[in-house]
């Protein structure tokens, strides 16, 4: 049997597999702060790279950034009621604003506010407030801002990415003068979300509104992108909520219409958190570690010098010089490619599997004899550690941006074939009992559900759920399983993070 | 009398000026969260441009980012026994971890937490209680990191930019095997954040260590950028804190050195804040708003269309775009211009003057006019509004870089002979009485002090500090004005922010 670098394999045992590519990866660890994790230069730098791409994204879209407030006055979560009642749950709470040194030399809080303060679980409230005030006419709106910021949600069960007590994050606000303009901006950012997905992290999703019981609080349409993680688990990516005039009712965010007329805005929301990271693990990641798609990997190709004499070590190291410099000079995808040498003083088979669990996409060796040979020897991530090739020096340099383009393909591929893999369309509440029974038999099934309570209901018992509705998929008229009434479409169902 | 757009003007009532430039520049604003701002767009675009080039400078020092939980155990920051007498006064507590909904509708906190939680400061504790995990062994060493995050600090007399409860900072923490080594880097940030200022803000400062009675709590030296704002006072724009062995020591950051001994890590750590924001208004603004350095402008060129018909309408913007894309392909300090066009339709006067009071650094007019006469009608942000030039437009072209670069530097020098005009050698106590008995007499006084409790007992009734020890200045032997020490050379002191 083949040894692996993580233990235990995902076969062995899926959750902590997870947990020790986070660790191998050395993305994040756990902080002496319950629930709050520690995000390491290795996890940082992608998150900087996937930051990068969606800022640019937003931007290109008319969005700009802005920061408000962490804090948020009690009274203002209290202002729209499904919101409140869906929040009023594991928030931080401050209620003092000074720190006293006792006698003993402890620290006690003193200060009491008047009125406490939440630490933003989500900003809609207070960024409503200050909407209320900027929005006066017609010609202020669209208003189309983004923050890219921290939340914080108590976790009882907390687990790093998925589901941490803070987390970093971006929530887009807009307010529009129609209902049309408010559905297509919740749209045009879900369609980012998923092309983003897709195209950049290499994990298809499926988009599409989500069954009101799973809806944002105070949101009139929620939807997601759902991709399928290697336990055939979904993992919701993220969301956009069309907010309809819910929010701007209760927060009086209203304006004059050219006609003279008041009239409340159109709001919405979306957002994508490090939670991503967690997906992209997930989907791409094997008993080896990390597997990092080419397009967000911090480092794209690592250059690993090898000699024994100093002589040996003065040419190869002036080659690698020369061939990270030719690298930087190509282009992938409009920008130039991410090189390191790495001329550690370590063991080379320990540096080796270190980038191997860190998911480096490309590995080129260099010693005195590929030096001789004028050659390079290239190893792909997503191929096995042994399936070493020797390349032409000029051939790689030539080749390398092809040759990224070609893993981040391959991890597309991939991941659409195990998603069809584990995916089925059921057409009997027997079908899905069976198909649920066993773990791990299936992943999705596509199935005719009515957007209905009954059907959360029925479902709960298999720790199963409505994911989405997939806007891409045919209509296929049919019958809910559970409740008889008529719908256009299959929806997805599954147990999901 | 000319009339400004800011009103009251700098002479009339400066800290009234000062808000009324970041209201009329759109910045920032104040929240419902007393002493929280709201940063918005513009201001925070500002912002992500110095971000940039810092995040660069680090990068390009060896400094990776990572980031570290929003929360602090109160018994963290009791470890440090100097750092937690500094600290202990004014922070956001948390206490509780849940809010339930009464009868009533009002939320209440619920789920007290067994030990209450700080809501960062400054991160020295938490971030030191992850080195002493990360770090084993001499070949761990440096460990360079840095965070951007925000902070809190409850303020009672907040100030927006200047003094705020929570405010966006980086905050670097770097660990090192000697002495030299950590000293070194105190020194090299310092040397980053004073290259900063000058190259990129045009606002010239002085750098050098701090008195102890300034020191930040803990540290074995702090050393800082001190600007001057165009009121005389300084401005303390960034910090770099060599941090000895005592975080090391009260937090077992130790490491087994090459020999084989256990010694503790020498630590440092350093940070700039959105003060900077503040800093940047209050060196260049004038009586008609911001007034940007190219360097860090959002926007460093607007052009602005002019035309009444619809045949020139086509014509006008059809020449914007093209002269749009044609700066867009100059270069300057290796980056491309930064350029709109902004067509709103919204009076001329009043589009002209919005981009004045944000203190855009060239606008330019085209209308019909122009466009048979093949030029462009220029007006520099450092100019007064009359000051308009009517340029060939390939002209304007070749030369906008150039323009932008003379910009800069006429800002930096405006700024540096400024600073000149209002800084005096004293060298008697009277002399400093005298000096500082008026208002706006004088700005920095360049006096002979010791580092000794008895000088800052002195100029206390002056509400004058010393603000630091410029390490660039020639050594001057003298005597200490006020406890006759021997000191090696002259230091700044002022009234500051």
């Amino acid at each position: 049997m083949a040894k692996h670098a993580i233990s235990p394999t995902r076969s062995e045992d899926y959750p902590e597999w997870y947990q020790q590519v986070v660790r191998a990866g050395e993305l994040a660890e756990s902080s002496p702060v319950r629930g709050c994790m520690v995000i390491k230069p290795h996890g940082f730098a992608l998150w900087e790279q996937m930051q990068g791409i969606l800022d640019g994204m937003f931007k290109a879209t008319g969005h700009r950034n802005a920061y408000f407030p962490l804090f948020i006055p009690l009274s203002y979560l209290e202002q729209e009621a499904k919101h409140v009642e869906g929040f009023a749950k594991e928030c931080a709470v401050v209620t003092h604003h000074r720190l006293e040194l006792n006698a003993e030399g402890r620290l006690i809080p003193t200060g009491k506010l008047e009125e406490p303060l939440v630490v933003r679980p989500t900003s809609e409230t207070i960024i409503g407030a200050m909407y209320a005030k900027w929005i006066q006419s017609w010609r202020d709106l669209p208003v189309l801002i983004n923050q890219w910021a921290n939340v914080v949600r108590w976790e009882m069960r907390p687990r790093v990415f998925l589901r941490t007590a803070e987390f970093l994050w971006q929530e887009g606000h807009t307010a529009h003068a129609t209902e049309a303009e408010a559905v297509e901006e919740t749209l045009r950012m879900l369609d980012i979300y998923a092309t983003f997905a897709e195209r950049d992290l290499a994990m298809p999703v499926w988009k599409g509104p989500k069954p009101a019981s799973e809806r944002f609080p105070g949101a009139v349409d929620t939807y997601s992108i759902e991709a399928m993680m290697q336990d055939g688990k979904a993992l919701q990516a993220g969301t956009s909520h069309f907010l309809g005039q819910n929010f701007a009712r209760a927060q009086q965010i209203s304006f004059a219409d050219a006609e003279g007329g008041e009239s409340f805005c159109w709001t919405t929301s979306w957002g994508v958190s490090t939670r991503l990271i967690g997906g992209l693990i997930m989907t791409h990641a094997d008993d080896d570690g990390l597997v990092l798609p080419p397009r967000v990997a911090p480092e794209q190709i690592v250059l690993l010098p090898i000699f024994r004499s100093d002589d040996d070590r003065a040419a190869v190291m002036a080659c690698c010089e020369s061939l990270k410099a030719k690298l930087e000079d190509c282009r992938w995808r409009n920008e130039p490619l991410r090189v390191r040498i790495d001329a550690r003083d370590i063991r080379g088979g320990d540096k080796v599997w270190q980038h191997i669990k860190q998911g480096v996409p490309l590995r080129v060796e260099i010693g005195p004899r590929d030096l001789a040979a004028g050659a390079v020897s290239l190893t792909r991530r997503d191929a096995s550690p042994k399936d070493r090739q020797s390349l032409p020096l000029e051939t790689f340099v030539a080749e390398a941006a092809n040759l990224l383009e070609d893993v981040q393909q391959q991890l597309l591929s991939r991941a659409v074939a195990f998603r069809e893999a584990h995916s089925a369309c059921l057409n009997s509440q027997a079908e899905i009992h069976e198909a649920f029974a066993d773990t791990g038999t299936i992943g999705f099934a596509h199935v005719h559900v009515a957007d209905d309570p009954a059907v959360a209901a029925a479902l709960d018992p298999l720790k199963v759920t409505v994911r989405c509705t997939p806007m891409d998929w045919e209509d296929e008229p049919g019958t809910c399983l559970f409740t008889g009434q008529k719908v256009a479409r299959r929806s997805v169902i599954a147990r999901s993070y």
